[in-house]
């Protein structure tokens, strides 16, 4: 079961795409698609009654939350991706946010800035919470706060990152700089969160190849370690970190993203998404 | 004119309180409080219309903009403050943000969060946007886009923000820490936004007393340099520093917050708040 939002940018309507591959019509049964138990129990039960509205396929696909409550983002969490970087293993996680506005849909545009030189790409596997996390005393309660998973495009300015002073966040909050979906997949129909690849392709050459089992910190440690120092809510979503690959880490002259570029990213199980880069 | 929300937490309407303080209903007027021109302009006809009912004093008092779009903080904006640090002056604004969910009414009770020894204040002029602001071209531009002012309280947790290696934001999230308010004053009533006295007590000693003209980056710049960066919607909340005088600051043994004390702090012009701390 993958659940999205279809049509056009600012009236996409909520659906899901079964099983059988059909796309049906939520938006008599939730008002959004955070993954919580009672938004997957309302959702299960309308797709086994089979009553539906039958949707138009081929429509466009926007992010399946299209503001999250917050992103929270974990830096350095793939050994190889912190080594390209130069970069020590962190002890603790690397924990940033990025603002709920740079959300955009799975194969929407992704803006350069003006006046970029280091537009650089991530694929991430996104943590989506579906239930309240504060405080919480071990990591199988943590797992327990995930509602679903979906890839995320963690884009950043490295130039803006980490030449500017200050912290990372002038070079990660530029508009459309977090492609989202295409669509949630709830926790519970993934087997293994901990085993998939993620794979990302700058103009069809892979840039990006690595697994969710060589994060440094498990999504059940982030969640767990978020909780104390922040609360977690439903709909909010934690982009898990990114593995070797970017180009930041290759050699000079590295392959910064410009006007016309395409990056096409998936992560096992998740989809695909695809955009074109043009510039702000 | 002051706009605010009043009411039991979650269940606030918007008021504003006029020259008369007279408490007026606003709820039949405008859904949310963000000081575009077009709610502005609604307000103000409704308040020379006369016709809004009027209502009880000595409500609770929420936050303005209980989930901002997004808080943008800006650090070390002060010398004083940034040299009580120990940090150097920054040669550009340093910034990072603050997730939505932190704000709480001006008078909320704000918790220590478990675990923390160093829980700290900060008092600040918050900017709130009126006009999407966007690659700007001038500091008067910028300030065009400027809404209203209010009081923002950027509590913080050092231990969590400096000591836990990566970014800032682990020291800056917890639930709680953004007290905001007690209401909004349109920009064009704060005759100059760079000249108020920011001041803050704890258990009555004065313990902060500056000046918004010793600002480094001043409200103009801020918001100029940021729409570089990002994109500032109406609604957005902009935490634009503190001056000298936090915990941190202080020789040892530092007399950070603890669970009983009572911090109260003002912005000239904006209102004062009061919060009684809590341990989470």
């Amino acid at each position: 079961m993958r659940l999205l939002r279809v049509g056009p940018t600012g009236a996409e309507r909520p659906a899901v795409l079964d099983d059988d591959e059909r796309l049906l019509d939520l938006s008599g049964v939730v008002g959004n698609l955070a993954p919580t138990p009672e938004n997957l129990r309302a959702i299960r039960e309308a797709v086994t009654g089979g009553r539906l509205p039958l949707l138009e396929s081929g429509q466009r696909v926007g992010a399946p939350l299209p503001r999250p409550g917050k992103i929270v983002c974990i830096g350095l969490n793939y050994r190889d991706h912190a080594a390209e970087t130069g970069a020590t293993i962190p002890a603790e996680p690397v924990v940033f946010l990025k603002a709920p506005h740079t959300v955009v849909g799975p194969h929407d545009t992704v803006l350069v800035p003006r006046g970029s030189v280091k537009t650089d790409w991530e694929v991430e596997l996104a943590v989506v919470i579906g239930r309240t996390a504060r405080y919480l005393d071990s990591t199988q309660e943590a797992l327990a706060c995930v509602g679903g998973y979906a890839v995320s495009h963690d884009v950043s300015e490295r130039e803006f990152q980490l030449e500017r002073g200050g912290t990372w966040d002038k070079g990660k909050n530029c508009e459309t700089f977090n492609p989202f979906g295409p669509w949630i997949v709830p926790a519970d129909e993934v087997p293994d969160p901990q085993n998939l690849s993620l794979k990302l392709w700058v103009n069809g050459e892979l840039r990006q190849d690595g697994k969710t089992s060589d994060m440094i910190f498990g999504i059940g440690e982030i969640v767990h370690y978020l909780s104390r120092f922040m609360v977690l809510e439903p709909g909010d979503v934690i982009n898990t970190g990114t593995p070797a690959g970017v180009a930041l880490g290759q050699p000079d002259p590295k392959p910064y993203l410009r006007a016309g570029d395409v990056v096409e990213l998936e992560v096992e199980g998740l989809g695909r998404q695809r955009q074109v880069l043009e510039q702000a």
